[in-house]
Protein backbone atom coordinates (compact mmCIF):
# COMPACT_ATOMS: atom_id res chain seq x y z
CA UNK A 1 0.00 0.00 0.00
CA UNK A 2 1.69 3.14 -1.12
CA UNK A 3 0.85 5.85 1.47
CA UNK A 4 1.89 9.34 -0.58
CA UNK A 5 0.03 10.34 -4.05
CA UNK A 6 2.68 9.22 -6.92
CA UNK A 7 3.15 12.74 -7.87
CA UNK A 8 4.63 13.53 -4.40
CA UNK A 9 6.99 10.70 -4.76
CA UNK A 10 10.63 11.85 -5.09
CA UNK A 11 12.82 10.24 -7.45
CA UNK A 12 14.17 7.38 -4.72
CA UNK A 13 10.83 6.70 -3.99
CA UNK A 14 9.83 6.19 -7.31
CA UNK A 15 12.56 4.17 -8.58
CA UNK A 16 11.66 1.84 -5.96
CA UNK A 17 8.22 1.71 -6.39
CA UNK A 18 9.03 0.80 -10.48
CA UNK A 19 11.92 -1.56 -9.19
CA UNK A 20 9.71 -3.66 -7.18
CA UNK A 21 6.78 -3.63 -10.46
CA UNK A 22 4.64 -1.62 -8.97
CA UNK A 23 4.77 0.71 -11.39
CA UNK A 24 5.11 0.48 -15.10
CA UNK A 25 3.27 3.35 -17.05
CA UNK A 26 5.05 6.41 -18.26
CA UNK A 27 7.13 9.18 -16.33
CA UNK A 28 5.80 12.07 -17.45
CA UNK A 29 4.99 14.65 -15.18
CA UNK A 30 6.38 12.28 -11.87
CA UNK A 31 8.94 13.99 -10.37
CA UNK A 32 8.54 17.45 -11.20
CA UNK A 33 11.74 19.10 -11.30
CA UNK A 34 13.94 16.00 -11.91
CA UNK A 35 15.92 14.98 -14.87
CA UNK A 36 14.47 12.21 -17.02
CA UNK A 37 16.44 10.18 -19.17
CA UNK A 38 16.14 8.02 -22.23
CA UNK A 39 18.20 4.71 -22.06
CA UNK A 40 19.98 2.74 -25.29
CA UNK A 41 21.64 -0.02 -24.20
CA UNK A 42 24.36 -2.07 -26.61
CA UNK A 43 26.85 -4.88 -26.74
CA UNK A 44 30.39 -3.29 -26.15
CA UNK A 45 31.62 -4.23 -29.16
CA UNK A 46 29.25 -0.94 -30.79
CA UNK A 47 29.90 1.03 -27.95
CA UNK A 48 32.93 2.96 -29.25
CA UNK A 49 30.90 3.91 -32.52
CA UNK A 50 28.44 4.55 -30.95
CA UNK A 51 29.89 6.84 -28.04
CA UNK A 52 31.76 8.71 -31.39
CA UNK A 53 28.90 9.05 -32.68
CA UNK A 54 27.29 11.03 -30.30
CA UNK A 55 30.20 13.18 -29.76
CA UNK A 56 29.98 14.43 -32.83
CA UNK A 57 26.44 15.05 -33.10
CA UNK A 58 25.91 16.33 -29.39
CA UNK A 59 22.49 17.92 -30.06
CA UNK A 60 20.39 15.16 -31.17
CA UNK A 61 22.67 13.03 -28.79
CA UNK A 62 23.19 14.29 -25.66
CA UNK A 63 25.05 11.64 -23.25
CA UNK A 64 24.09 12.63 -19.61
CA UNK A 65 26.34 9.41 -17.92
CA UNK A 66 27.42 6.09 -19.29
CA UNK A 67 27.79 3.04 -17.40
CA UNK A 68 30.63 0.47 -16.84
CA UNK A 69 30.89 -2.23 -19.23
CA UNK A 70 28.11 -4.81 -17.50
CA UNK A 71 27.45 -2.49 -14.69
CA UNK A 72 24.02 -1.54 -13.90
CA UNK A 73 24.73 1.03 -11.95
CA UNK A 74 25.26 4.75 -12.46
CA UNK A 75 27.87 7.45 -10.23
CA UNK A 76 26.41 10.65 -11.41
CA UNK A 77 22.28 10.92 -12.14
CA UNK A 78 21.64 8.21 -9.19
CA UNK A 79 22.99 6.32 -6.93
CA UNK A 80 20.20 4.02 -5.21
CA UNK A 81 19.26 2.37 -8.98
CA UNK A 82 19.54 -0.50 -11.09
CA UNK A 83 19.68 0.01 -15.18
CA UNK A 84 17.69 -3.25 -15.66
CA UNK A 85 14.71 -2.43 -13.36
CA UNK A 86 14.58 1.21 -12.93
CA UNK A 87 12.57 1.89 -15.97
CA UNK A 88 8.75 1.47 -16.06
CA UNK A 89 9.04 -0.41 -19.51
CA UNK A 90 11.83 -1.42 -21.73
CA UNK A 91 11.89 -2.87 -25.44
CA UNK A 92 14.35 -5.40 -26.54
CA UNK A 93 15.23 -5.26 -30.04
CA UNK A 94 17.09 -8.32 -32.07
CA UNK A 95 18.59 -7.64 -35.92
CA UNK A 96 17.01 -4.28 -35.68
CA UNK A 97 13.68 -5.29 -34.99
CA UNK A 98 11.17 -4.61 -31.92
CA UNK A 99 11.00 -8.87 -30.22
CA UNK A 100 9.13 -7.94 -26.69
CA UNK A 101 8.52 -4.92 -24.32
CA UNK A 102 9.33 -6.08 -20.46
CA UNK A 103 9.07 -4.56 -17.45
CA UNK A 104 12.54 -5.68 -15.96
CA UNK A 105 15.71 -6.50 -18.38
CA UNK A 106 17.21 -8.33 -15.47
CA UNK A 107 17.21 -12.08 -17.73
CA UNK A 108 18.40 -10.42 -20.56
CA UNK A 109 21.26 -8.94 -18.64
CA UNK A 110 24.55 -9.77 -20.51
CA UNK A 111 28.36 -8.89 -19.43
CA UNK A 112 29.21 -7.09 -22.11
CA UNK A 113 26.25 -4.80 -21.98
CA UNK A 114 27.04 -1.00 -21.69
CA UNK A 115 24.05 1.33 -20.85
CA UNK A 116 23.68 5.03 -22.33
CA UNK A 117 21.48 7.77 -20.69
CA UNK A 118 20.66 10.23 -22.83
CA UNK A 119 19.17 13.47 -22.69
CA UNK A 120 15.14 14.43 -22.75
CA UNK A 121 13.58 17.23 -23.87
CA UNK A 122 11.08 17.03 -20.48
CA UNK A 123 14.01 18.79 -19.41
CA UNK A 124 13.91 21.97 -21.18
CA UNK A 125 10.08 21.73 -21.31
CA UNK A 126 9.85 22.15 -17.96
CA UNK A 127 12.31 25.29 -18.10
CA UNK A 128 10.23 26.76 -21.17
CA UNK A 129 7.07 26.76 -18.93
CA UNK A 130 8.51 27.92 -15.94
CA UNK A 131 9.59 30.56 -18.17
CA UNK A 132 6.45 31.71 -18.97
CA UNK A 133 6.18 29.96 -22.38
CA UNK A 134 3.36 27.81 -22.87
CA UNK A 135 4.37 24.58 -24.86
CA UNK A 136 2.14 22.98 -26.87
CA UNK A 137 2.39 19.16 -26.78
CA UNK A 138 1.48 19.58 -22.71
CA UNK A 139 -1.36 21.69 -22.97
CA UNK A 140 -2.87 19.19 -25.41
CA UNK A 141 -1.86 15.77 -23.35
CA UNK A 142 -0.15 14.49 -26.78
CA UNK A 143 3.42 13.67 -27.77
CA UNK A 144 5.18 16.08 -28.72
CA UNK A 145 5.73 16.33 -32.92
CA UNK A 146 8.59 15.08 -34.75
CA UNK A 147 9.68 14.76 -38.11
CA UNK A 148 12.73 13.62 -40.16
CA UNK A 149 14.44 16.16 -41.83
CA UNK A 150 17.22 16.62 -44.91
CA UNK A 151 19.69 17.53 -41.98
CA UNK A 152 22.85 15.10 -42.53
CA UNK A 153 24.45 13.69 -39.14
CA UNK A 154 27.98 13.49 -39.05
CA UNK A 155 29.22 9.36 -39.65
CA UNK A 156 31.03 8.06 -36.64
CA UNK A 157 31.60 4.30 -37.81
CA UNK A 158 28.88 2.19 -38.47
CA UNK A 159 26.50 4.95 -37.70
CA UNK A 160 25.22 7.70 -39.45
CA UNK A 161 21.55 9.36 -40.79
CA UNK A 162 19.92 12.54 -40.53
CA UNK A 163 18.35 14.70 -37.54
CA UNK A 164 15.27 13.97 -36.09
CA UNK A 165 13.86 16.96 -34.95
CA UNK A 166 10.84 18.20 -32.33
CA UNK A 167 8.26 21.05 -33.07
CA UNK A 168 6.74 23.47 -30.71
CA UNK A 169 4.70 26.58 -32.14
CA UNK A 170 5.76 29.47 -29.76
CA UNK A 171 3.99 32.81 -30.10
CA UNK A 172 6.37 34.99 -31.97
CA UNK A 173 7.25 37.70 -29.12
CA UNK A 174 8.35 34.39 -27.33
CA UNK A 175 10.83 33.05 -29.70
CA UNK A 176 14.11 34.88 -28.61
CA UNK A 177 13.32 33.90 -24.88
CA UNK A 178 12.76 30.19 -26.43
CA UNK A 179 15.74 30.18 -27.64
CA UNK A 180 17.71 31.65 -25.00
CA UNK A 181 16.10 28.78 -22.19
CA UNK A 182 17.17 25.98 -23.92
CA UNK A 183 20.52 27.37 -25.13
CA UNK A 184 21.19 27.56 -21.90
CA UNK A 185 20.73 23.50 -21.93
CA UNK A 186 22.99 21.57 -24.06
CA UNK A 187 23.05 18.71 -22.20
CA UNK A 188 19.12 18.17 -23.33
CA UNK A 189 19.52 19.00 -26.69
CA UNK A 190 20.02 22.92 -26.46
CA UNK A 191 18.98 25.53 -28.82
CA UNK A 192 16.86 25.05 -31.54
CA UNK A 193 18.40 24.25 -35.15
CA UNK A 194 15.80 25.73 -37.30
CA UNK A 195 13.04 28.32 -36.45
CA UNK A 196 9.93 28.73 -39.10
CA UNK A 197 10.91 27.34 -42.27
CA UNK A 198 10.02 23.94 -42.30
CA UNK A 199 10.87 23.35 -45.74
CA UNK A 200 14.47 24.15 -45.77
CA UNK A 201 14.88 21.44 -43.41
CA UNK A 202 12.75 19.00 -45.74
CA UNK A 203 9.59 19.18 -43.47
CA UNK A 204 6.67 19.35 -46.16
CA UNK A 205 3.48 19.32 -43.96
CA UNK A 206 3.34 20.13 -39.88
CA UNK A 207 0.46 18.51 -39.36
CA UNK A 208 1.68 15.01 -40.48
CA UNK A 209 4.58 14.40 -37.98
CA UNK A 210 6.70 10.99 -38.46
CA UNK A 211 6.31 10.39 -34.79
CA UNK A 212 4.42 11.22 -32.42
CA UNK A 213 1.57 13.87 -32.69
CA UNK A 214 0.33 16.92 -34.58
CA UNK A 215 -0.77 20.04 -32.46
CA UNK A 216 -2.41 23.02 -33.05
CA UNK A 217 -0.13 26.26 -34.29
CA UNK A 218 -2.44 29.23 -33.58
CA UNK A 219 -2.47 32.41 -35.64
CA UNK A 220 1.19 34.38 -34.72
CA UNK A 221 3.04 31.55 -33.65
CA UNK A 222 6.19 30.30 -35.13
CA UNK A 223 7.25 27.02 -35.13
CA UNK A 224 10.26 25.90 -34.08
CA UNK A 225 12.45 22.42 -34.06
CA UNK A 226 14.73 21.10 -31.85
CA UNK A 227 16.99 17.99 -31.90
CA UNK A 228 15.56 14.99 -30.54
CA UNK A 229 16.61 12.17 -29.02
CA UNK A 230 14.62 9.58 -31.36
CA UNK A 231 18.05 10.85 -33.56
CA UNK A 232 20.46 7.88 -31.53
CA UNK A 233 17.76 5.39 -31.98
CA UNK A 234 17.16 5.79 -35.52
CA UNK A 235 20.72 5.76 -36.24
CA UNK A 236 20.77 2.41 -34.23
CA UNK A 237 18.04 0.53 -35.74
CA UNK A 238 19.76 1.94 -38.99
CA UNK A 239 22.36 -0.89 -38.50
CA UNK A 240 20.31 -3.50 -37.42
CA UNK A 241 22.58 -4.52 -34.57
CA UNK A 242 22.40 -8.20 -33.36
CA UNK A 243 20.65 -7.09 -29.90
CA UNK A 244 19.92 -3.71 -28.41
CA UNK A 245 17.57 -2.48 -25.42
CA UNK A 246 15.96 0.65 -24.87
CA UNK A 247 13.24 2.09 -22.60
CA UNK A 248 9.83 2.21 -24.30
CA UNK A 249 8.35 5.64 -25.07
CA UNK A 250 7.63 7.65 -22.28
CA UNK A 251 8.92 5.37 -19.80
CA UNK A 252 12.10 7.11 -18.43
CA UNK A 253 14.28 6.81 -15.76
CA UNK A 254 13.49 8.91 -13.17
CA UNK A 255 16.87 10.85 -11.83
CA UNK A 256 18.11 12.38 -8.81
CA UNK A 257 19.28 15.73 -10.71
CA UNK A 258 17.42 18.49 -10.81
CA UNK A 259 17.09 19.49 -14.37
CA UNK A 260 17.98 23.34 -13.65
CA UNK A 261 21.43 21.33 -12.30
CA UNK A 262 21.79 20.51 -16.22
CA UNK A 263 22.58 24.15 -16.88
CA UNK A 264 26.37 23.78 -15.31
CA UNK B 1 61.69 31.81 -49.62
CA UNK B 2 58.85 32.87 -47.59
CA UNK B 3 56.84 35.91 -48.94
CA UNK B 4 54.70 36.91 -45.15
CA UNK B 5 56.48 37.09 -41.97
CA UNK B 6 55.67 34.12 -39.64
CA UNK B 7 53.02 35.69 -37.50
CA UNK B 8 50.72 36.90 -40.68
CA UNK B 9 50.40 33.68 -41.76
CA UNK B 10 46.74 32.19 -41.96
CA UNK B 11 46.20 28.76 -40.25
CA UNK B 12 46.47 26.90 -43.96
CA UNK B 13 49.65 28.50 -44.55
CA UNK B 14 51.17 27.43 -41.28
CA UNK B 15 50.19 24.04 -41.55
CA UNK B 16 52.05 23.44 -44.95
CA UNK B 17 55.08 25.34 -43.93
CA UNK B 18 54.60 23.00 -40.76
CA UNK B 19 53.73 19.47 -43.11
CA UNK B 20 56.81 20.83 -45.20
CA UNK B 21 59.55 20.87 -42.19
CA UNK B 22 60.30 24.28 -42.36
CA UNK B 23 58.83 25.48 -39.09
CA UNK B 24 59.23 23.36 -35.92
CA UNK B 25 59.15 25.67 -33.06
CA UNK B 26 56.00 26.21 -30.98
CA UNK B 27 53.33 27.56 -32.09
CA UNK B 28 52.23 30.11 -29.50
CA UNK B 29 51.45 33.40 -30.70
CA UNK B 30 51.13 32.49 -34.33
CA UNK B 31 47.57 32.75 -36.72
CA UNK B 32 46.39 35.02 -33.40
CA UNK B 33 42.71 34.62 -33.17
CA UNK B 34 42.57 30.68 -34.41
CA UNK B 35 42.29 27.36 -32.33
CA UNK B 36 45.37 25.41 -31.48
CA UNK B 37 44.66 21.86 -30.33
CA UNK B 38 46.44 19.49 -27.93
CA UNK B 39 46.74 15.77 -29.88
CA UNK B 40 47.11 12.36 -28.02
CA UNK B 41 46.88 9.53 -30.53
CA UNK B 42 46.03 6.07 -29.13
CA UNK B 43 46.01 2.34 -30.45
CA UNK B 44 41.94 1.69 -31.13
CA UNK B 45 42.25 -1.13 -28.20
CA UNK B 46 42.57 2.01 -25.42
CA UNK B 47 40.04 4.23 -27.66
CA UNK B 48 37.49 3.71 -25.95
CA UNK B 49 38.39 3.72 -22.46
CA UNK B 50 39.91 7.31 -23.42
CA UNK B 51 37.07 8.66 -24.70
CA UNK B 52 34.93 7.92 -21.65
CA UNK B 53 37.47 9.15 -19.50
CA UNK B 54 37.47 12.12 -21.74
CA UNK B 55 33.44 12.36 -21.59
CA UNK B 56 33.19 11.51 -17.96
CA UNK B 57 35.75 14.43 -17.17
CA UNK B 58 34.96 17.02 -19.98
CA UNK B 59 36.65 20.16 -17.95
CA UNK B 60 39.90 18.28 -17.82
CA UNK B 61 39.81 16.85 -21.33
CA UNK B 62 37.84 18.89 -23.67
CA UNK B 63 37.56 16.89 -26.53
CA UNK B 64 37.61 19.27 -29.66
CA UNK B 65 37.28 16.44 -32.36
CA UNK B 66 38.37 12.52 -33.04
CA UNK B 67 39.66 11.34 -35.97
CA UNK B 68 38.29 8.15 -37.73
CA UNK B 69 40.29 4.54 -37.29
CA UNK B 70 43.59 4.94 -38.93
CA UNK B 71 42.47 7.82 -40.62
CA UNK B 72 45.19 11.27 -40.55
CA UNK B 73 42.86 13.53 -41.54
CA UNK B 74 39.70 15.72 -39.78
CA UNK B 75 35.96 17.17 -40.88
CA UNK B 76 35.27 19.99 -38.56
CA UNK B 77 38.88 21.83 -37.33
CA UNK B 78 40.90 21.73 -40.25
CA UNK B 79 40.00 19.62 -43.92
CA UNK B 80 43.48 20.14 -45.76
CA UNK B 81 45.56 18.59 -43.35
CA UNK B 82 47.62 15.36 -42.12
CA UNK B 83 48.03 14.77 -38.38
CA UNK B 84 51.22 12.95 -39.06
CA UNK B 85 53.09 16.36 -40.43
CA UNK B 86 50.78 19.41 -39.63
CA UNK B 87 52.21 19.37 -35.73
CA UNK B 88 55.83 21.30 -35.30
CA UNK B 89 57.06 18.03 -33.01
CA UNK B 90 55.64 15.11 -31.59
CA UNK B 91 56.94 12.87 -28.91
CA UNK B 92 56.66 9.04 -29.09
CA UNK B 93 56.13 7.09 -26.24
CA UNK B 94 56.72 3.50 -25.78
CA UNK B 95 55.26 1.56 -22.75
CA UNK B 96 55.16 5.27 -20.88
CA UNK B 97 58.67 6.51 -22.03
CA UNK B 98 59.58 8.98 -23.85
CA UNK B 99 61.34 7.56 -26.79
CA UNK B 100 61.72 10.11 -28.92
CA UNK B 101 60.83 13.73 -30.28
CA UNK B 102 60.36 13.66 -34.40
CA UNK B 103 58.90 16.55 -36.83
CA UNK B 104 56.87 13.89 -38.95
CA UNK B 105 55.11 10.45 -37.70
CA UNK B 106 54.82 9.43 -41.07
CA UNK B 107 56.96 6.65 -40.85
CA UNK B 108 55.54 5.63 -37.23
CA UNK B 109 51.90 5.32 -38.75
CA UNK B 110 49.65 2.68 -37.89
CA UNK B 111 46.03 1.79 -39.21
CA UNK B 112 44.93 1.34 -36.01
CA UNK B 113 45.54 4.98 -34.33
CA UNK B 114 43.08 7.08 -33.33
CA UNK B 115 43.76 11.13 -32.87
CA UNK B 116 42.39 12.88 -30.33
CA UNK B 117 42.24 16.63 -30.45
CA UNK B 118 42.27 18.40 -27.49
CA UNK B 119 40.94 21.81 -26.46
CA UNK B 120 44.00 24.29 -24.90
CA UNK B 121 44.52 27.47 -23.01
CA UNK B 122 45.59 29.01 -25.48
CA UNK B 123 42.30 29.63 -26.25
CA UNK B 124 40.52 31.00 -23.37
CA UNK B 125 43.49 33.16 -22.15
CA UNK B 126 43.47 35.36 -25.99
CA UNK B 127 39.58 35.70 -24.67
CA UNK B 128 40.62 37.07 -21.15
CA UNK B 129 43.52 39.16 -22.73
CA UNK B 130 40.65 40.73 -25.29
CA UNK B 131 38.38 41.64 -22.26
CA UNK B 132 41.12 43.13 -20.37
CA UNK B 133 42.57 40.91 -18.03
CA UNK B 134 46.42 40.46 -17.58
CA UNK B 135 47.60 36.67 -18.12
CA UNK B 136 50.63 36.54 -16.16
CA UNK B 137 52.65 33.70 -17.83
CA UNK B 138 52.25 35.44 -21.30
CA UNK B 139 53.32 38.75 -19.83
CA UNK B 140 56.16 36.91 -18.34
CA UNK B 141 56.82 34.81 -21.65
CA UNK B 142 57.10 31.81 -18.91
CA UNK B 143 54.90 28.91 -19.56
CA UNK B 144 52.03 28.58 -17.32
CA UNK B 145 52.33 27.16 -14.12
CA UNK B 146 50.87 23.72 -13.27
CA UNK B 147 49.89 21.98 -10.35
CA UNK B 148 49.08 17.96 -9.41
CA UNK B 149 45.79 18.00 -6.76
CA UNK B 150 43.99 16.30 -4.67
CA UNK B 151 41.19 16.32 -6.52
CA UNK B 152 40.10 12.86 -7.81
CA UNK B 153 38.87 12.16 -11.76
CA UNK B 154 36.20 9.64 -12.71
CA UNK B 155 37.67 6.47 -13.61
CA UNK B 156 36.95 5.24 -17.00
CA UNK B 157 38.22 1.55 -17.92
CA UNK B 158 41.86 1.92 -17.30
CA UNK B 159 42.54 5.45 -16.59
CA UNK B 160 42.00 7.31 -13.43
CA UNK B 161 44.31 9.93 -11.62
CA UNK B 162 43.94 13.13 -10.20
CA UNK B 163 43.20 16.58 -12.12
CA UNK B 164 46.28 18.70 -13.21
CA UNK B 165 45.40 22.45 -13.21
CA UNK B 166 46.96 25.80 -14.55
CA UNK B 167 47.21 28.54 -12.01
CA UNK B 168 46.92 32.62 -13.01
CA UNK B 169 47.33 35.39 -10.54
CA UNK B 170 44.14 37.22 -11.54
CA UNK B 171 43.11 40.99 -9.62
CA UNK B 172 40.46 40.83 -6.94
CA UNK B 173 38.17 42.86 -8.87
CA UNK B 174 38.69 41.16 -11.70
CA UNK B 175 37.78 38.02 -10.43
CA UNK B 176 33.96 37.58 -11.34
CA UNK B 177 34.86 38.49 -15.15
CA UNK B 178 37.70 35.93 -15.59
CA UNK B 179 35.06 33.51 -13.96
CA UNK B 180 32.38 34.47 -16.67
CA UNK B 181 34.90 34.71 -19.89
CA UNK B 182 36.05 31.52 -19.30
CA UNK B 183 32.77 29.57 -18.26
CA UNK B 184 31.49 30.64 -21.68
CA UNK B 185 34.04 28.41 -22.92
CA UNK B 186 33.48 24.86 -22.09
CA UNK B 187 35.75 23.60 -24.92
CA UNK B 188 38.29 24.47 -23.51
CA UNK B 189 38.35 23.72 -19.98
CA UNK B 190 35.95 26.46 -19.20
CA UNK B 191 35.08 27.70 -15.59
CA UNK B 192 37.69 27.98 -12.62
CA UNK B 193 37.75 24.56 -10.42
CA UNK B 194 39.16 26.77 -7.70
CA UNK B 195 39.31 30.28 -6.68
CA UNK B 196 42.17 31.47 -3.67
CA UNK B 197 42.72 28.48 -1.76
CA UNK B 198 45.35 26.41 -2.89
CA UNK B 199 45.42 24.20 -0.06
CA UNK B 200 41.85 22.88 -0.01
CA UNK B 201 43.18 21.30 -3.67
CA UNK B 202 46.42 19.76 -1.99
CA UNK B 203 48.62 22.57 -3.46
CA UNK B 204 51.11 23.81 -0.84
CA UNK B 205 53.63 26.41 -2.63
CA UNK B 206 52.00 28.09 -5.47
CA UNK B 207 55.97 29.21 -6.38
CA UNK B 208 56.61 25.60 -6.57
CA UNK B 209 54.86 24.64 -10.09
CA UNK B 210 54.82 20.91 -10.84
CA UNK B 211 54.82 21.71 -14.24
CA UNK B 212 55.98 24.80 -16.57
CA UNK B 213 57.23 28.07 -14.33
CA UNK B 214 56.14 29.99 -11.49
CA UNK B 215 55.07 33.71 -11.88
CA UNK B 216 54.78 36.27 -9.85
CA UNK B 217 51.08 37.07 -7.97
CA UNK B 218 50.76 40.27 -6.61
CA UNK B 219 49.90 42.02 -3.93
CA UNK B 220 45.89 41.89 -4.25
CA UNK B 221 45.27 38.98 -6.90
CA UNK B 222 43.93 36.04 -6.07
CA UNK B 223 45.64 32.84 -7.48
CA UNK B 224 42.70 31.17 -9.58
CA UNK B 225 42.84 27.47 -10.54
CA UNK B 226 41.53 26.34 -13.88
CA UNK B 227 41.33 22.37 -15.10
CA UNK B 228 44.25 21.55 -17.19
CA UNK B 229 45.05 19.67 -20.14
CA UNK B 230 48.54 18.02 -18.76
CA UNK B 231 45.05 15.77 -16.75
CA UNK B 232 44.66 12.94 -19.73
CA UNK B 233 48.57 13.13 -20.85
CA UNK B 234 48.86 12.39 -17.13
CA UNK B 235 46.34 9.71 -16.77
CA UNK B 236 47.47 8.01 -20.06
CA UNK B 237 51.13 7.61 -19.02
CA UNK B 238 50.06 6.28 -15.30
CA UNK B 239 48.77 3.07 -17.77
CA UNK B 240 51.79 2.63 -19.24
CA UNK B 241 50.56 1.97 -22.55
CA UNK B 242 52.70 0.39 -25.64
CA UNK B 243 52.80 2.96 -27.94
CA UNK B 244 51.48 6.25 -27.26
CA UNK B 245 52.04 9.96 -29.72
CA UNK B 246 51.35 13.58 -28.64
CA UNK B 247 52.20 16.69 -29.35
CA UNK B 248 55.63 18.60 -27.70
CA UNK B 249 54.73 21.04 -25.20
CA UNK B 250 54.09 24.28 -27.09
CA UNK B 251 54.00 22.89 -30.43
CA UNK B 252 50.47 22.22 -31.27
CA UNK B 253 47.99 22.01 -34.08
CA UNK B 254 46.66 25.65 -36.03
CA UNK B 255 43.07 25.23 -36.70
CA UNK B 256 40.96 26.72 -39.41
CA UNK B 257 38.42 27.41 -36.05
CA UNK B 258 38.44 30.52 -34.47
CA UNK B 259 38.19 30.71 -30.73
CA UNK B 260 35.26 32.66 -30.39
CA UNK B 261 33.79 30.24 -32.42
CA UNK B 262 34.68 27.49 -29.25
CA UNK B 263 31.43 29.10 -27.37
CA UNK B 264 28.92 28.15 -29.38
Amino acid sequence: MRLKPLKELGPVELRHLIREGKYTKQTSGLAAGYTQANLVILPKELAYDFLLFAQRNPAPCPILEISDVGNRTLSDFATDVDLANDFPKYRIYRHGKLAEEVTSIESFWRRDLVSFLIGCSFSFESELIAAGIEVRNITQHVNVPMFNTNIPLKKAGKFHGNMVVSMRPIPEEQVIKAIKVTAAMPKVHGAPIQIGNPEQIGISNLQEPDYGDAVEIKSGEVPIFWPCGVTPQNAIMQVKPDFVITHSPGHMLVTDIKNVELKY
